[in-house]
């Protein structure tokens, strides 16, 4: 068994022992709202936004990107479990911003091991066989954070499963600070109609 | 200013006056690990699985399920951030174990609002119009849970982009006493080669 899983095996035994009334929490969140995030290691939404157990749903990706599965998801949300509110926050310092699409193919098509990168920018240092099958996937980075999250905000507003009466909220996740910071413009174009 | 939004901003600030040292994080995971898990409400894989913020990455879209955008966001986080051992960690009393792709493809085809349940089953209660959206998308509801971890470990196993170094590791949390359970013939079938 590796460390992490006994670590985290640990911790969860931990966890069980001050679990105390958990056990009958209610399907449904009880806040009814949806965040969507970046599965960043330093982004600790129930921390950041101040989540207990129960309170509300939380759907990530790498970028928190508003992905046909992140839809899915937000969907599922509100159709069968009730949630009337929408949040999408991405953050500084995101790994989406740092790479593009053709990068990240190429890498993976060089090896599927772990690329680094330098002052000349990413580069392989596996060896063997990537996949081709990289070729198929959008990566869904981005340039500009700003946009990427008015993009996202846009992209379930208009989307014709969301209905118009859900607000959808765009925020920006400071890792230096730990601070949400507003982005109007995608807040004004997710209002609620 | 919806009261959802006024409290989660209260609590950002909170959380920023809380906030130590941790803009210092760097942005590959600290301890090299991923986990996918759901959405839900009840689960914090912080919380449940002892994580700090900068530790490790966390996918989450609805069931947990290892959806291409899944995939996308599991091959980010090893290619490019140096991850070494994934997770994948289903629950208890899963939505996607209550319904069918088919009754959401329904729900969603009558109207757009929330639907409810009762004892004859899911029905709608929204006036209006739905959308036609529905037919196309896959809910990646399940029937079975333990089988529904086997055949997500299964998936991440065999996608040509994941290398066959990496542990994928198959467990159910039970939202009744906050435990992680490991699903055997998961952990078997993601083993490392």
């Amino acid at each position: 068994m590796s460390q992490i899983l006994q670590e985290v095996l640990a911790a969860n035994k931990q966890y069980q022992a001050e679990f105390g009334d958990k056990g009958s929490l209610a399907l449904p969140p009880a806040r009814a709202f949806a965040i969507l995030t970046c599965m960043d290691a330093r982004l600790d939404p129930a921390k950041y936004a101040g989540l207990s157990e129960g309170d509300a749903h939380v759907i990530r990706n790498a970028g928190g990107r508003a992905s046909d599965d992140a839809i899915r998801s937000l969907v599922i949300s509100y159709k069968l479990l009730g949630t009337k509110e929408f949040f999408v926050i991405h953050h500084t310092d995101c790994g989406m911003l740092l790479f593009t699409d053709d990068i990240m193919r190429d890498l993976l098509a060089s090896s599927l091991e772990t690329a680094t990168v330098d002052e000349n920018g990413w580069h392989d240092v596996g060896q063997g066989p990537g996949s081709a099958e990289a070729r198929n996937i959008a990566f869904l980075t981005f340039k500009n954070l700003e946009q990427s999250v008015i993009d996202d905000v846009q992209r379930i507003r208009q989307h014709p499963l969301v209905p118009a009466t859900i607000p959808v909220y765009g925020y920006i996740y400071d890792v230096k600070s730990g601070q949400l910071l507003e982005v109007p413009a995608a807040t004004q174009i997710g209002q609620a109609k």
